[in-house]
């Protein structure tokens, strides 16, 4: 516990964990304060990300940077997953498609653009594992297919109106995912580890955690950010509702940043340290894990949580927008190469969206 | 004969041979039992697709990888455009596009998937020409986006319902498609014929047959396999009816399926000899044959053999499926690296696109 | 002077300067014989792109072929800009559109393909700077993204039909777009100029002019252009009528390539001096400026000079081309090597585009 204790102590940052049990306090007391309550999840979320961060990397300080890497993105797509079964249990179901759609847009868009400027502002030019991320934006691109084939490929308009064909073909398909993504784990972990390891760099500085708290403050955190992120998403509605904002903005953007703060914190800490192979290794992987584990995964336990069944149809905006930030990530992180203003670039088709997505949301959205 | 009569003798694939004259007796004889006939003529074909295998990598031997691997393109392209004619003299038009869009999207995800399994199962990872794929993908892409620009661009709705216009523009485009086919052949086989080369490998093993039985034994095997064929397409139509499937997925998975069975034996032989040049210039290049020449061909065909003309409208999930299939195969193939998983996620995404098309068949199409 | 008139007396081509004079003169005199005004502003800007040629070649010369590109396209594309200006104030809406669509499909597929295609008729492969002709194609592909985001990925069908969603959403989208163009200024032009600089050729044969001379010449030869452009533009749309084309097939091809032709002289003689990395960089270049830059200051100058705002909404033939177009030329550039028939299949591409256009306008079109 020492290191773990030193730590919280030398960086103010952290100082705001207090507000974990705050918030934690105030959703029994005053749980009709969404404001309030949004804020202060809000403000909880910020410290336990960057906890989470320094555990991760303690860890990824050990295994290499790609291990790291996916450990980071499994532990922060559980958080997003959690988020997304409570919106399920509500029978939110744009709420949770756009959360969806958002997450591996924002992950592959937002976070990989933000890595690139925040590191590009440091350094002139950045150089990372080309291989890699060859390797991670296909498998992106390939995941991204395979979810969205129902939607971009059927000729829905003459179907029974029931639904009950898109609903087989939904959980059909979550099920070759869900095998797809074990193959894919044992791709990564076993047979070609090595693929995936990350440019040599010097750690210095600290002193690393013993794995066993390492791995212990990983776990406590997730549970932790899950428990807070659960206040956030309840309130967070009603806080867009009074804003104007429609459920598809609320779960596409700002679902979507939170679910994913302690990966950026990770994603963006390795960026400043010219780590981009971490960075990118982050953005994609979890971009990837959620087209191929968190989407089927919800589909299939809507079954059980859900009022209704969910399934895998997406509305035509967010088909678009995801090819588009799979092929321009692909085709962005295909040269091994970066500077700020590809950073900048990707960070503004992301704000593009936004706005769209702000003024004109799918129909039916209200 | 010899090397042919040995080889035969020393593989019990071939002895399998002896279903072709079963399957030309049999449709003879019970031309109503279209089960047994399709049954029969699937036996026939694998042993002609084996023999055609022997003999492509034959001539091969001698002309390098890439000219074998045209060679055999054009021969197994052959065989689908035999087995496309024989619906275009039927009226089958749904059942023509669909094989079409099957084809390329079979070759250019399904068998290049699988080279990259089968090569991935044998050798940890895999390395080709990428100079050499990244010509042969660009190929391609072009290719399809050329046959696909009047189904992608042209704004259809406010046109004369007679479809007049829709045939003057397949007209002009077919033959545009055919010129540059020929300016193509011209550059690989002739101008720089040298791109095409495939890296050296050991031929090892087997003495090589003499050219003159090699080509021979290609010739009168493609005639076989046109035969044979022909029965396979009248009865498995029949048995898709049975089976519930649509025309669209029996033309676009089955037909394509068994009609590129000859390149698979070749690509897949090469693909576990760990010569995935071949492997990948088979695939892409059959795909871009299809887009450049037999497409473009059968509309032509169309007016000489059809009961009306056949355009070269396909319907949007045709356009989507084919342009996915085509951009994935550019990125996969431009890193010139391969391991078993990629090839496990193109079989995959083929999969979904089959099971969609299965679940979810394109309207009108019944 | 003495260089720039010692140039004219030996080059045939620049003796057809008189056509400027006499074009100014017959649009003052004969103003309604439009085919007459058609053919001679034609024939004078053949001569001024060839000189505007020399001088940006003279200018380039001197500070890198890059930073040369960049000048000749911007100044190409203020050309493009007067003539869409003209449109706009006349309220020629699908015009000003077209030809936006069509001068970023033009740059992209066909002056690249043009000079593919010229280069490699001389030349057997051409290798050019992969890094930096990467590094235009993922700005391309990012600006035109964020041109079409809104065409793409908006839900459009509910929306109130006074379009004023759409307006608001347009001056947003411009905004932003000119502000990442500024930014893009900064970064090639300062803080990472060195990307852009052109692969080292031999000069040799001529002395260069004086800098003064050149940038002089290329001044006033631009504001000539642009003078005899607005003659051209509006003879040419009076032409397309008599020849039964659409606004939308004037504007994409014929102004495209009329308002672009002072660009191919210097691309088309960058290529056929094998200094492909002027031309990708001039194709490339002036693509992405029309999309960063022309698009949203039309836009604006809309609502000073127009007779009704106009917006950034593409009919989606023109967002499907234009997308293939960018994704095209982003992979024909990633390889860094060319050969005679990729240039041949792009203008192929371009010319199924024109093809589809002229046989089946957008609707409404007439």
């Amino acid at each position: 516990m020492q290191p773990l204790l030193k730590e919280i102590r030398n960086t103010p940052l952290l100082w705001m964990l207090v507000f974990v049990p705050t918030v934690l306090a105030a959703e029994a007391v005053l749980s009709n304060s969404h404001t309030l309550l949004f804020v202060l999840s809000v403000l909880a979320i910020i410290p336990l990300a960057a906890l989470l961060s320094h555990a991760t990397e303690a860890v990824a300080a050990r295994t290499g940077d790609a291990v790291g890497g996916l450990l980071n993105a499994t532990l922060g797509n559980l958080t997003e997953l959690i988020i997304a079964i409570a919106a399920l249990r509500a029978g939110q179901y744009t709420l949770v498609k756009a959360s969806i759609a958002g997450a591996i847009v924002t992950n592959a868009m937002f976070m990989l653009g933000a890595c690139l400027l925040l590191g590009g502002l440091r350094y002139h030019v950045q150089e990372y594992n080309r291989a890699g991320a060859r390797l991670s934006s296909g498998l992106l691109l390939m995941a991204t297919v395979a979810l969205l084939a129902p939607s971009a490929v059927a000729d829905l308009q003459h179907l029974p109106q029931d639904g009950s064909v898109i609903h087989k073909l939904s959980v059909g398909i979550s099920v070759l995912l869900i095998g797809v993504y074990a193959l894919g784990l044992l791709f990564s972990l076993k047979t070609h580890k090595e693929l995936f390891a990350g440019a040599e760099h010097d750690k210095g500085e600290e002193a690393p955690w013993p794995i066993g708290l390492a791995v212990g403050t990983l776990l406590v955190i997730t549970v932790l950010v899950a428990l807070v992120s659960e206040i956030f998403v309840e309130s967070v509605q009603k806080a867009g509702e009074t804003f104007g904002m429609s459920p598809a903005f609320v779960g596409f953007i700002i679902v979507s940043l939170v679910g994913a703060a302690a990966e950026f914190a990770v994603a963006f800490s390795a960026a400043r340290k010219d780590r981009l192979d971490m960075s990118v290794s982050i953005a994609l992987g979890s971009a990837s894990q959620i087209a191929l584990f968190v989407a089927p995964a919800l589909v299939l336990l809507s079954y059980v949580v859900g009022p209704t069944p969910m399934n895998l149809q997406f509305w035509p905006g967010a088909v678009t927008m995801i090819m588009i930030a799979t092929v321009t990530a692909s085709f962005i992180t295909g040269s091994g190469r970066s500077a700020w203003f590809v950073g900048a670039l990707l960070i503004f088709i992301y704000a593009i969206f936004a706005l769209t997505l702000y003024v004109v949301p799918p129909a039916g959205q209200g």
